[in-house]
């Protein structure tokens, strides 16, 4: 008795009132079944009338260039809006359904063609249908017996990524994020050179020491914190104008490192880094590497979009050397959040690491092939299933069109760099971007033409902000601003989003100095 | 040109011809466009075809007894099943949906009230639209910028969680499953105790070892390894015929390892072990931890469905003491995956353990109270949203019914445990099962009324898998088996899945006769 007219809202072909008692099982349990069977609170009602909603508002007003990025509100607003608050009592259907429908309301809009605020972005129908099929499946990627077509999927796509790579041989996993692969590098690199670190500890190995550049993602100190490394045992390569990693300064820091009584073993190398977009030189990094032994991890997160590109692949030339690569789908890709790739040319190498042969899950007797059971080269148990929507949206739009989105990316960064590069009061920050990230100021009219001193850069560090608190309390659009080195705060555009047009391009120009031509 | 009849298949309200072409944006893209405007692959059929296919296939079909739990093939024949194969043309909508179909056939029904396989069973309606909903709004818990709504919703619920505890001041974050969630513990009361670890790794630490029980799971010895602690410095501690941590042997465990030169820093017990479902005694484990200066950390993440009962909270007594607790929601609560809390009374540790402060996420000058950004507290950047799911349950069914929910699952548990202890050709592995697992032999006439000779174990140790294997072939249900300690291959019934019956229990316990009795 939710207020809710019993089976109004269902889908076509899900005749609700066809369901029988059995169909959903003890969902129905919990329902009130009226003394003459008639069901009076539909059991498919409050999920029916969900995915309406899902629909309606995050498929196609979410994504929708007149709805809002976001409603925002302060947190001490929020609360007011949404009644958080967990009780002894059940609620009804009509007002889970209020709930979940404020729940969209004040959510970003992340799928929305104005949102450029992160390294992901969009809303593919694919991935999406893919995402939402995963969590009605609901099961766990560690044996064949309980996720028998994930596990071959599983296969097929990290075999098809290792071929964009450019690996003969190859062994992968999906992990929870970007950082955890990091982690994952640190450890089945450490674990190559030093087995028994697995049994051991760190105890009994000479003093790591891991290289990587002054541009990398900071999940790279926070591995090494984890592993039990030292975030200062970290050696922090020097970067050019562009933000690539210098070959020479790597050399340098691994014979320093050396000399100072430490232990290089592993390369941090980025393909995109977070805030410029820049790739390193692999191939130069790579003989280093070969030359004094050790393990190339390249962190493609961001950037390995350019793998299957079919103009800008030159950026990650080099890339098959490497030991390791992760690569983030859920970036420039545009899979659904998460579905973070760890591969390595290693076979075998992430099972001996992480294994711990439990006998309740890996049962050796089964009546099937056990070498399909894949979980024990994770650090987890439970692992989510993230292989699905990235195959049905490759299978979707074939390799073809992947290439086709990801040339388009890239092609809309270099339109609006462009547009910054030849506009007043427009100031690019990276004069060739070669990632989809356009970094810029935007310097408003009251500050134009004037001598650029401390106290003006100080001036300057403090428009970015304010743009971007009119942004948000407007809703237009959303980017990111932050300081970065000796830079004042400047904004990062980001594009990941193969649905955005010129345009949105424009758009987003026109709206900053709308935004900022006042202050 | 999908070969669907444009408009068939859509939801009652969403409209797929009043749908503009700003819609869904750049989907419109990919799709063709009559030159009269009209679109004539709609811009929603397949995912609403998808929708459609989840309610009928997963949902309600998938929750039925009368359909298999498994539609089990052999890898080779799996592959013959369904094309996994990518290629560079797209696939057209009609054949998407067709492999989805196949995705979903093949795919285990672990929302089947008959699938007992897993610690995870379940499909609860309020969970899956949570779920749904998440990959729908498809953001990362990282900033209140991009998560308002959830980000306020992770605090409530954790504080729920802290509740339900007994704590009275606590901190926590949700971690992508219960390995993970183990190794933040390591690493949390590892940086406690010596806070150097951050920033100079294990070389400038003690050897520390780390106590746990022979019952215990086996993530505490992946955590070790890849914290770089090492997996031979964990001490095993000796458990009571019922599988319980005895906690003489931990303080004799304790004095060994440092008379071996180590260091104990942390004790593992836990709170429902993942085969017999044994719950550590925690107050004489606390005794010990207070008196020897050791963290105390407890592993719910299976059996923490205690704390919302009203009649076993008994055998989780004294939580409230342990530094940190894991508790799967996903498992025994029967959220969907992944759903796992760390918890612990130390406020203020996770950010300080785990935090580097990157610029460009997390800007001290946004236009809100930035301690609402909680994303540093976590090892990974990235992170999925997993409270949704839980917080719409917690709404759905109030405190009280998932008390219900729990001591129901309790009491199933004891039933079938009743059943297997009366019934001959049964035999219980572990007489009063604790949780709501129950271990049991199953003994076919042939094997009855003889001496229990080694050979008469060994023949044993085959039924299992054979049972098993009929089992999987079948597809009526679904059960573990695994040998133990100095045990032969018995079951592990487990009961999750508050939907289950009565007749449930008795379906599985005479399926296990009917399947076995020609052995």
């Amino acid at each position: 008795m939710n207020g809710i007219a019993n089976g109004e809202a269902h889908c076509n072909g899900v005749s609700a009132n066809g369901v029988s008692a059995n169909g959903l099982n003890g969902v129905l349990n919990k329902k009130q079944i009226k003394t003459n069977g008639h069901i009076e609170n539909n059991p498919d009602d409050f999920l029916t009338q969900l995915l309406d909603l899902l629909v309606e508002e995050c498929v196609v007003k979410g994504t929708a260039v007149e709805t809002k990025v976001v409603d925002f509100k302060q947190p001490t607003e929020l609360k007011k809006c949404i009644d958080f608050n967990l009780r002894d009592e059940a609620t009804d259907d009509s007002e889970l359904i209020d709930l979940c429908q404020r729940t969209i309301k004040y959510s970003v809009k992340t799928g929305h063609p104005r949102f450029f605020n992160q390294l992901y972005s969009g809303l593919n129908q694919y991935g999406l249908g893919g995402a939402l099929l995963t969590e009605a499946l609901n099961t766990s990627s560690y044996t064949y017996e309980v996720a028998p077509v994930f596990t071959l999927m599983e296969q097929v796509v990290l075999q098809n990524l290792a071929t964009q790579i450019g690996y003969d041989e190859s062994d992968g996993i999906f992990c929870p994020g970007g950082s955890v692969s990091n982690m994952y590098g640190l450890n089945v690199a450490r674990y190559q050179k030093f087995p028994q670190i697995k049994t051991e500890g760190m105890h009994s190995l000479p003093r790591l020491c891991v290289l990587t550049s002054a541009e990398s993602h900071y999940s790279i100190k926070k591995g090494a914190a984890f592993l039990g490394i030292g975030m200062n045992n970290i050696r922090i390569v020097k970067c050019d104008k562009r933000g690539k990693m210098i070959p020479e300064d790597l050399e340098k820091e691994i014979m320093r490192a050396k000399n100072d009584g430490l232990h290089p073993y592993f390369v941090h190398a980025t393909a995109g880094t977070t805030v410029i977009g820049a790739y390193d030189p692999i191939d130069a990094i790579a003989d280093i590497c070969e030359k004094h032994d050790l393990w190339l991890h390249i962190d493609a997160a961001w950037g390995g979009g350019a793998f299957v590109t079919t103009k800008h692949r030159h950026l990650i030339k080099g890339a098959h050397r490497a030991d390791s690569i992760i690569w983030n789908q859920h970036k420039m890709m545009g899979a659904p959040l998460q579905c973070c790739a760890f591969i390595t040319k290693h076979k075998g190498l992430l099972q001996d690491a992480h294994s711990a042969k439990a006998r309740y899950l890996f049962q050796q007797d089964k009546c099937y092939d056990v070498s399909y059971d894949t979980g024990d080269k994770s650090i987890q148990c439970g692992r989510k299933v993230d292989v699905f929507k990235l195959w049905l949206m490759w299978k979707a739009k074939g390799h073809t069109g992947f290439q086709k989105d990801m040339d388009h990316v890239f092609e809309m960064a270099r339109f609006f760099a462009e547009k910054v590069k030849t506009t007043e009061g427009f100031r690019i920050v990276y004069p060739e971007p070669e990632c989809t990230n356009v970094c810029f100021w935007y310097i408003p009219p009251s500050l134009r033409g004037q001598e650029e001193t401390k106290e003006w850069w100080e001036k300057l560090s403090k428009v970015a902000p304010q743009i971007k608190e009119h942004m948000v309390t407007e809703g237009t659009m959303l980017i990111g601003y932050q300081p970065h080195g000796e830079y004042v705060n400047f904004f990062r555009m980001v594009v990941s989003n193969p649905d955005v047009s010129k345009e949105d391009m424009l758009f987003a120009f026109n709206e900053i100095h709308r935004l900022g031509k006042d202050l």
